[in-house]
């Protein structure tokens, strides 16, 4: 296992390639920014989607599954929903292959004849079909609120696309739900928004701001846009989810209406949340290195690595015999542990390996270690070597990983809280944004500015803070009297 | 909740989508052929789920996920694969949609700028993407097999379409293997034949017969397919699983090679298999009754049903009480229980409801039974009541679920025994078809005889068995010498 990963100081994109390919989470393939999510990724998804899910169904949420396809008059319904979303659709127009003869060689093309009446759209999210459901299944107050989630594949056609950071096709959840008043909308989306903070710092070990989004940054339909923001290694922003207030505008585009108590009928208010196979782009950048992958325990799909170490026959059938006794206790202890019993490569290439592909703990255990009945525990956060005794092993592993969890959330909010400055003037801004990290200002939110500014610095308001109105000043650019900071930095 | 479901003997059909609409299974949607699975079919289908992905787990295999798309020209490279699907797809052709003016109204249309160099086609099954990416990935012997399973979505454009049966877009698992020789690949597509035959019969215990398909009813582009089959209550049969050994027409057609131990370069040796959302329609259709659906204890989100019972304020405070109780020491059990709490509907429209939605057990609690410490335990299979004691509930509840379990099984063979008869001549044929049910007869498998016999009694040959080759006599049709019997049947 050659370390043949470019180092993030010499072209930090390429170190991100590199890890994601390298490591096996995932593969370029055939179609045009589509990826393959090999097995390392998907089982690492599969953790992430089990937290999430469990998480919504603790908050009174239901899985549903709608069609993949959106007719085009549908998606046309909620006027900025269209425009949101027009230029990146994927759009299905037949339905069947024809046999034909060109230049002499066979191929297919669509048959003509098959044409479909009305087109209909790859879903790019699922607002519209969902709410059209909605209004065949709400009659009444007592219908309500209606709490649903869906885990699904989308599509947004992409021109730069980059491993699960923007990809044309991804997976993701996205969760829909209505409700008698505003009050409880704003609620609902604000505990999702929760729900993701938690999950990104407690299971991802990923630090995050929240706050909501401005006018040229919200969802396409939305009254008011809930996100979560992360910092990545490069200084760089990475929206890692959001949570919409969608008011009442999908329920008048659906005539989505409930009889109150009062037998009058009211437009219901809608909100929508989702995350996406991105997390995974998120937790690449957050903690890696120049080593490969660096896995939060609480997600990894291998927690604990067993590489065994013999020099002759006779080692090796003692070593791999405790080895696999470690390995059974450990698993009953429900953490995933794994042996290496590979015999074709030495114990470099599967630490290598192994460091690689992101597992929290490696446990070496050599014919010394089975003399002492010990293991070595080495940690993937910072190397550091730790000799953990065979009796009670089960619970100095999780200790360890636990410690390592902790571990990899506090340097990342370290690494957050230093790239993180106040600025007061426009030159403090410039020189802050171009530095990288988040640049907290004054300002006061306005398109026409905000798209100046992206114009000559590349840099976005990340957000505006739900609690950041208390701090009055003049606006970083206009000079307006601004309520408070917003933070902007250069975004992925 | 009147029971307002199209009695079985008036009309099958009608019964089978009474059934799902109002259980709750599932909702016709606004897009042609696709429906929405509900959140209690979208449940049944997260417990299938579980229990294959953990019995692929348990044989080897690993999850990853491929584009949902497919370039034309991939599905084109095998002939008799894209001649299968080229009737059923959906193509996509372009990536913007853009606003016009049509008779004064605002609309929008295809992009005509943004129409692609080669369509898309949305994956009806993914043999050809998966095996360019194996092409990428297997260079040598040390590579195999390869062991992946992927859960999707899928879309076979159907004109006819029925909820869970038959839709455009359905949801599957899809396993794909790569392999040395071609006994591997056969021991492959075997052994997850009798995986899906375990999980039919031990999980939705339905049983099922094996066996492969005929030259004209197998996949398109696979040497062998083989299939688990079962009879619903109307006599027909249903395909609920295949399994493909595919040879090498794949691995030639993407060029899939390893070069192997001795250094020689070979194609591998592929097998796919899958099953779908279908089988959720197969649960419907084998134990469903006139009041609603029957779902097997290992399957049912909900698998026993708390329903208070109560006259007066006192009493609904002291059953309440109780039986949340009961339920939380049923749910640590491990059981999954729900207490119905509504208190807008009486005992008589709950026992309907959960009824309807094929809970397995219903569990009464009177003032009485409190006082007598004690449940009345109802069955959904036979309605028979027992009283069981509070104390080691959770053991008799549990015991209860196992023999509803075994008890459907049971009564399904029993059904299945009953409807299954040989035939000797070809009027016997005639007459057994018309009856329903799986029809053995000796025949020579042969395209052309086939499409006849379809032609005249609507009846495809279901399967040969693998074992049923030892029992020589004229073909029912033909007179000419057949080495055994084969099972007909008018099937979905």
């Amino acid at each position: 296992m050659a370390k043949d990963i470019t180092p993030r100081d010499s072209d930090y994109a390429r170190w991100y390639t590199d890890v994601v390919t390298r490591s096996t989470l995932a593969d370029y393939s055939p179609v045009k920014g589509c990826m393959v999510i090999r097995p390392h990724g998907t089982a690492l998804w599969e953790n992430i989607q089990r937290g999430l899910d469990g998480m919504f169904k603790a908050t009174g949420h239901e899985n549903a599954y709608f069609p993949i396809f959106i007719p085009k008059s549908f998606l046309a319904r909620e006027a900025e929903h269209v425009e949101g979303f027009a230029k990146e659709c994927a759009i299905v127009t037949h339905t069947r292959l024809k046999a034909v003869e060109v230049d002499g060689r066979r191929t297919v093309v669509p048959d003509p004849e098959s044409r479909l009446e009305e087109e209909l759209i790859v879903r790019p999210t699922s607002e519209t079909i969902i709410y059209s459901m909605f209004a065949k299944w709400i009659q009444s107050y007592r219908d309500l609120p209606i709490l649903l989630n869906q885990w699904a594949n989308v599509v947004r056609w992409e021109m730069r696309t980059r491993l699960f950071l923007r990809t044309t096709e991804f997976l993701w959840q996205e969760g829909h739900t209505a409700h008698a008043t505003h009050e409880e909308a704003i609620e609902e989306a604000r505990r999702m928004l929760e729900v993701y903070r938690t999950f990104a710092e407690e299971w991802l070990a990923i630090p995050v701001l929240t706050g909501t989004k401005t006018e040229s940054e919200k969802f396409a339909g939305a009254l008011t846009t809930y996100c979560i923001e992360a910092l990545m290694q490069d200084g760089r922003a990475l929206q890692a989810g959001t949570s919409h207030d969608l008011g009442q505008n999908f329920a008048r585009a659906f005539d989505v209406k409930y009889q109150s108590a009062a037998g009058d009928w009211q437009h219901v208010w809608n909100t929508s949340w989702g995350v996406s196979t991105r997390l995974i782009g998120a937790v690449v950048m957050c903690h890696g290195d120049d080593d490969g992958l660096v896995l939060p325990p609480r997600v990894a799909p291998v927690q604990a690595v067993i590489v065994p170490i013999w020099r002759n026959e006779s080692q090796r059938e003692a070593v791999l015999a405790q080895g696999r006794a470690l390995c059974e206790r450990l698993v009953a202890r429900g953490i995933a542990t794994r042996l290496d019993e590979r015999d074709n490569v030495n114990p470099g290439f599967k630490f290598a390996d192994w460091e690689l592909k992101g597992v929290p703990l490696r446990l070496e255990l050599g014919p010394r270690d089975v003399e002492a009945r010990q293991v070595v525990a080495a940690s993937r956060l910072d190397r550091s070597k730790t000799k953990l005794g065979w009796d009670g092993l089960e619970e100095a592993v999780a200790a360890k990983l636990d410690e390592i969890q902790a571990g990899l959330f506090e340097r990342a909010r370290q690494r957050r809280e230093q790239a993180t400055r106040d600025v007061e003037t426009w030159d403090e801004f410039l020189e802050a944004i171009e530095e990288g990290g988040f640049v907290r200002a004054r300002f006061v939110p306005d398109p026409e500015v905000e798209a100046e500014i992206q114009q000559e610095t590349r840099a976005t308001v990340r957000l505006v803070p739900l609690d950041g109105a208390d701090d009055p000043g003049p606006c970083i650019r206009t000079g307006r009297k601004a309520s408070g900071r917003v933070v902007f930095a250069r975004a992925y």
